[in-house]
């Protein structure tokens, strides 16, 4: 991953984080044996614990499969809402040895113990905590209603996704997440994250989104998981007004999709998919058998 | 769910909880336009916030289809380590006006803020908070190593665990767990809970089986969600021997049941599994292709 530059030149350089770049092989080897009494060897993926410290305070315990470690701590603490900018971000540095990262801010965060007062377990995979009530903040949120998903442009994302998923094409027991580009036609993947937990590998991409700078409000952003509150709520955040998912989704998805005026596309395979809310913004091009 | 009767008639009876019975509807309808343009109705998963107050003291909020909502919080706290047993707990009342649920304890819970004050957000869905170090837990539990399980009976759990997931075939979008005893050929699923969460799922059977005084020292434990970690700790915590997933596992989950000598059986559909450790315990009656 690479720090993003500045979107305009005009604009002063943001200062960008010093991070390391501690990515873990993903897969590893075990011997099995199959209902027909036959050994043999398969792969199965990584799980590492990560714990994270803010300015040497220990915040929480990440299960991870470690392909994305910095992007994920940076993106944790940004759908937390422990951190506001990226800029407030000094150092990420993972040290597997230890199986931690340290988090330097620049000037601390105020109110940290208030802030993480309030644990809610969500529904999805992996990182459950959220502090604070971030439903609340969901009827602040505008998406944009000026841009449009065609048909064809979702199939095309769902071919790229296919191309992309390594981790679980070996080994399985991961979840994949994407943030993509699209026009008509067309979709390309600006970055594809997989992770044990479907969690962190949102927070991992939220991590990049900051660290390149990209500006999530006519993405598309994809997740082999279950559409959950959780996950329409982080979508939000993000501005991206195009969510999609291979799996099905919950009520409180659903409600949440519905109240914010996201566009919410569920068991999208192949060809396949269910669109939910937020029509407005799709362009159907439908096949319609003969 | 009725309450255990005591193991012995010659024991005292065990106290038991005062209960609510709260369960919810699991699914509701909802309409979507599919990749043809058609209009059409499907059902969805019913996900709601319960939290859990102990004593008068704010816990957690869990996110829940809300089918064993007692038992998910009796097993929460179970699980969390936060009570050591089922007659600690004098109450159990869930209101779902407040999406609330008043846990009352007998005499207190000692030292509550210090049990609470580490947070591991764990790889599995749902329920990811753990409070304390549960793997020092692990190196002094000891399975029994008397029991065994027929590859028959391997064959008899999956498909009755294939008759009884209703609100997945319904919704999706729900993970299911399942105890259940067994010998030889045989095999009865003693509880089977599905939720949003599968560590909820984990968490209402630990419920269950502390409200019957069930043993957990000859059953298998089913769940169709991957085997991390932490699904491994929870059953040992339990006793279970054996856990058995539809799903892969992660490198954690297979270190830790390695390190506990647990049977564990993962991708286990119809009459394929592979079996990963524990074979010790493991019966087989291979099928050999002619």
């Amino acid at each position: 991953m690479q720090p993003g530059m500045p979107t305009s030149p005009t604009q002063a350089p943001r200062r960008q984080p010093s991070l390391s770049c501690a990515t873990l092989e993903p897969t590893f080897e075990v011997e099995a044996t199959d209902e027909n009494g036959q050994r043999l060897v398969t792969r199965i993926a990584g799980e590492h614990p990560l714990t994270l410290y803010v300015d040497r305070r220990e915040v929480v315990t990440l299960m991870t499969l470690g392909r994305a470690p910095e992007a994920l701590a940076i993106g944790y603490l940004r759908n937390q809402r422990l951190v506001r900018s990226i800029e407030e971000i000094a150092s990420v540095q993972v040290d597997w040895e230890v199986n931690a990262v340290a988090i330097t801010t620049r000037s601390g965060i105020d109110d940290i113990e208030r802030r993480m007062s309030h644990r809610t377990v969500t529904t999805g995979c992996g990182q459950g905590t959220v502090f604070g009530d971030l439903m609340a903040e969901i009827d602040t949120i505008r998406l944009r209603d000026d841009v449009r998903l065609h048909q064809s442009g979702l199939a095309a994302l769902l071919e790229a996704v296919r191309q992309h998923e390594t981790v679980y094409k070996s080994a399985g027991a991961v979840h994949g997440c994407a943030l993509a580009t699209h026009e008509r036609d067309h979709c390309s993947l600006l970055a594809f994250v997989e992770d044990v937990g479907r969690h962190n590998a949102v927070d991992a991409i939220a991590g990049q989104m900051w660290l390149n700078d990209w500006d999530g409000s006519d993405k598309i952003f994809y997740t082999t998981g279950r559409l959950t509150s959780e996950m329409v709520i982080k979508a939000a955040q993000m501005q991206i007004p195009f969510l999609v998912s291979r799996s099905g989704l919950t009520q409180m998805g659903y409600e949440t999709a519905a109240r914010v005026g996201m566009t919410m596309i569920g068991r999208a395979i192949n060809r396949h998919f269910l669109l939910f809310t937020g029509s407005h913004r799709f362009v159907p091009s439908p096949v319609v058998a003969p």
